[in-house]
C-alpha cells in the first residue's frame, strides 16, 4: 500500500501556510508525532512544552504558529494559524483508507428478501437475514451478522465480526467497530410460578440515529417494552455497556468501558468520561460532564460538571475539596487528639 | 416478519383478566411502554406514578389493577391482578422468535466425529470440532467456534460469533450470547529458570449447568488444576468477566461489567450488581447480595445486603451512615477548627 | 482426544522426584487439585493449610516437599523440592495441545499478495488481506480477520474470531486470544468548521514485540501521530482497554478489565492489578506495581507498590492508614461531639 506523497506547495495550499527555509517542490510521505517522524516526514508543534522535542525532532519540516516561528532560527518549519489542526488536516490527506468494492461477496449469505444497494459492499462471510436493508455507499466488512429485519442506512460502515441483531436500525454515515455487539435481549427476568427466573421478553428493538460511532466490544441491549435509543451524533467508546430501554441524547460522548444500566435517559452534549458507571432509571438532562470513574446513582438535573460520585454526585469542585480533606483525615485525627488531651488536662 | 395479532378475547384468557369499555373481538397488535404504545397496542399501568402518563398513552386499552381501574373512567382498559406479571405474559405471546431449521447448514465445517442431535441446528460458518456433542434442539447460529471435546446439552441457544474453546461442557437450556468467550486458557504464570514469565498450563475445564445465561463479550476462562463451575440456573450479563477456578453456585445473578478473579466461589441464589469487582480466592456464603460497583476484598460468610466495600466490605446500613459522614467531612473540618479556637483562647 | 498417560518412573525422572510407597510401573492419567483429582492422578500439597484436604483427596499420589513428607504415613508420594512447580511440569507433560495443520484451509481468503509461511497455519473462514505477512509456525485459527499490511511473526497463536486491524505488527511467539480486536481507530475528535465532531485520523499503527499475550474481547486502539506501542514479553488479560498512542514497556503484566487511557506511558516491569483504571497522558515508571481497581490520574515517578488511587495516587501504606481512619469517621465524629459538648460546658 504504502502512504501517498505530498508536495510542500500542495500542504502549504491545504493548510494554507507560509514555507519557511523549504523549497516547495520537495515532496513529504506523511506526518507524525515529533517523536516519531522521519526525514521525509512533517511534524508540528502545537505546546511550547515541547520545544525540545522539537529541536531533537528528524522531521523535515515543523508546522508552527506565528509564536513560535521566532525560534525556527534555520529549521524548516510552515506558519499556520493552528498547527494541530493543521496536523489533522494533512493527516486526513495522508491517510490511506481501505476500499470496498461494492456488492455481495460471493460467500456471503443474504437472504432473497433483503434489499441491498447496489452501492453498498456486503463484505465475506457476511450474513444479512430477511427483509434486511443496506443503503446507497455502506459497508458490511467480513463475519458479520445482521439479522432479520435490521435496517442500515448509507455510508455506514459496520467493521468485522460485529454482530446485529434482529430488528435493530441504525442510521447513516455511522461506524460500528470490529465485535461491537448490537440488540441482543437485555439482562431482566421474573420469576414464574415455581420461582424460577425467567427472562423477560423484550419486543423493543435498538434504534441508532446518523453519525453515530459505536466501539469495539461495546454492547448495546434491546428494549423490553420501550426501544434503546441512540440519537444522532452520539460517540461510543470501546467496551461500553448500554443496557435496555437506555436513551443517549444528540451528540453525546461516552468515552470507553463506560456503563449504562437500564432505562436510564442520558440528555444531549452531555461528556461522559471513562469507565463511568450510571445506575438504572435516571434522567440526565442536556449538557452534563461527568469525569472519569464516576459511580452515578442519582439523577442530574442541573448541566455542569460532576465529579466523581462515588459516594454520591457532587458538583466537581464540592468535591474536590473533600478530596483535599479525606487526603488530609490522618491530620484531622491527629488534630483530635491533641484537643482532647487539650481538653482532658 | 411483523408481529403477532390477539384479539382482545385472547388476551383476557391469557391474563385472566376482565374487559371493561372493550368489545372482545377487537384485535391488538402488541403491547409497549404507556409512552411507545401505538393505537392498535396495549400498554399497562403497574405504578401509580405513571398515571398522567397512562392518561396520554395512544395506547387502545391498558392493563390496570383493580386500584387503578376506578379512575379509568370511559377509558378503555382490562383488570388483572399484576399488571406487570400480565404484560410479561402478553409480550411472551406477541414475541415473533426466529426459527432455526434443524440440521447442518451447508457452510458449517462439522468434523465427522461430533455428534449433533438431528433436530438440533448448526448455523452457517461454524466451526464444530471433533467429539463435540449438540444435543436435542439446541441452536448454535453463524459464525460460531465449538472446539474439540466441547460438549453441549440440549435446547440451548449459542448465539452468533461466540467462541467455545476445547473440553467445555454446556448444559441444556442455556443461552449464550453474541460474541462470549467461553474456556480461554486462564491469566497465570510462573517464572522459568531464566526468570522469563511462562503460562501455566490448563488441565481444567469450563463446565457449566442448565437454565445459565452467559451475555455478550462476556469472557469465562477455564481451570488450571481445578475446573471453572457455573452452576444451574446461573445468570451473567454483558461484559462479565469470570476468572479461572471460579465457581458460582446455583441461581446466582451477575449483572454487568462485573468482574470475579481466580479461584473465587460465589454461593447460590447471590446477586451481584454491576460492575462489582471481587478479589481472587475468596469465598461468599449464599444470599449474598452486593450494591453495583463494589470492589470486595474479603470473603463474605453471612448471607445479607452488603454495600461498597470500596474500603473493605461493610453492610450496607454501616455503609450509609459513613457516606453520610464522608459527605459531610468539611463540615466536620470546620467543627473541628472551631474547637481549637475556642480551646487556645 | 484423552488426556496422556505417564508412568511413575517418567513422573519421578520429570519432577526429579522420590517414589514412596508406590511401584514405578503403575501410570498415572494426570495431574489435578486435591478436590478434584480422581484415583489414578496425582495431586499436590503446596501449602500446609490443605493438609486436610490431601488426607481426604482420592489422588493415587501426592507430591509433597520434605517436611511435608513425614505426615504422609502409608499416603503413596512423591518428594520434591517444590510440589507446585513440579505440578506445573507434570501438567505441561499432560496437557493435550491443539494441533494445527501447516498450509492455508480451503475456505480462509488470503489475498495473492501475503506471504504466509509454508509451516504456517490458516483456518476456516479466515480472511487474510494484501501484503500480509505471516512467519514460521504462526497458527491464525478460525473466522480471524487480518486486514492489509499486518505482519504477524513467527509461532505467534491468534485464537478465533479475533479481528486485527490493517497494518498493525505482531512479533513472534504471541498469544492472540479469541475476539480480542487489535489496531482499531483510537476514540479522538475535533471540531469541523459547524462544530460537528471529526474523527481524527489516525496514521499510527499498533506495534506488539515478541512473547506479548492478549486476553479475550481486549481493544487495543491504534495511535494517532504516534504508535501504539506494546513491547516484548507483556501479558495483557481478558477484557482490557488500551488507548490510542499508549505505550506498555517490556514485560509488563495488566490484569482484567484495566483500562488504559490515550497516551499513556507505562514502564517495564510493571503490574497493573485488576480493573486498574489509567487516565490518559501519563507515564509510570518502570516497576510500578498498582493494587486492583485503582484509578490513578497522576504519574508515577518511583518504583514501588501503589495503592487504591481513588482519592489520588498514595503510596499503599498510606492508602491504608487512611482506609482504617474513614471506616473510623463514625468514631471520630462521636469524638468531637463529645469534645464540643465539654467545651461548650
Amino acid at each position: 500500500m504504502g502512504q501517498k506523497k505530498l508536495s510542500l506547495q500542495e500542504v502549504a495550499n491545504l493548510v494554507r501556510g507560509e514555507l519557511v527555509n523549504l523549497s516547495s517542490e520537495i515532496e513529504v510521505s506523511g506526518i507524525s508525532s515529533l517523536d516519531k517522524a522521519g526525514e521525509t516526514e512533517l511534524s508540528f508543534l502545537s505546546d511550547k512544552r515541547y520545544k525540545n522535542k522539537a529541536s531533537e525532532s528528524k522531521a523535515l519540516a515543523l508546522l508552527v504558529d506565528k509564536s513560535n516561528a521566532s525560534g525556527m532560527g534555520d529549521r524548516a518549519h510552515v506558519i499556520v494559524k493552528d498547527p494541530y489542526g493543521a496536523a489533522i488536516i494533512l493527516a486526513e490527506s495522508f491517510l490511506v483508507k481501505s476500499e470496498f468494492k461494492p456488492g455481495v461477496h460471493a460467500t456471503a449469505i443474504v437472504d432473497e428478501t433483503a434489499e441491498v444497494d447496489s452501492s453498498a459492499s456486503i463484505g465475506p462471510y457476511c450474513i444479512v437475514g430477511k427483509n434486511v436493508k443496506v443503503g446507497a455507499g455502506s459497508v458490511i466488512e467480513s463475519g458479520v451478522k445482521v439479522e432479520d429485519d435490521v435496517t442500515i442506512g448509507s455510508a455506514t460502515h459496520v467493521h468485522s465480526n460485529a454482530v446485529i441483531y434482529r430488528e435493530s436500525v441504525i442510521g447513516s454515515n455511522c461506524i460500528i467497530k470490529a465485535s461491537a455487539v448490537i440488540g441482543g435481549v437485555g439482562f431482566g427476568y421474573t420469576q414464574d410460578n415455581n420461582g424460577n427466573s425467567k427472562q423477560v421478553p423484550h419486543l423493543g428493538k435498538v434504534l441508532i440515529g446518523d453519525d453515530v460511532h459505536i466501539g469495539s466490544s461495546s454492547t448495546i441491549d434491546r428494549g423490553s417494552f420501550d426501544d434503546t435509543v441512540i440519537q444522532n451524533g452520539v460517540k461510543i467508546d470501546n467496551q461500553v455497556q448500554i443496557g435496555h430501554n437506555v436513551r443517549i441524547g444528540t451528540n453525546t460522548v461516552i468515552a470507553g468501558c463506560s456503563a449504562i444500566a437500564g432505562s436510564t435517559h442520558i440528555g444531549s452534549f452531555c461528556m461522559l468520561g471513562g469507565g463511568a458507571r450510571i445506575s438504572d432509571h435516571l434522567t440526565f438532562t442536556d449538557g452534563v460532564m461527568l469525569s472519569g470513574n464516576s459511580v452515578v446513582g442519582k439523577s442530574i438535573e442541573q448541566p455542569g460538571v460532576y465529579a466523581n460520585g462515588f459516594f454520591g454526585l457532587e458538583s466537581y469542585r464540592d468535591w474536590a475539596k473533600k478530596v483535599v480533606l479525606f487526603k488530609n483525615i490522618n491530620k484531622m485525627d491527629r488534630r483530635l487528639k491533641d484537643l482532647e488531651k487539650k481538653c482532658n488536662e
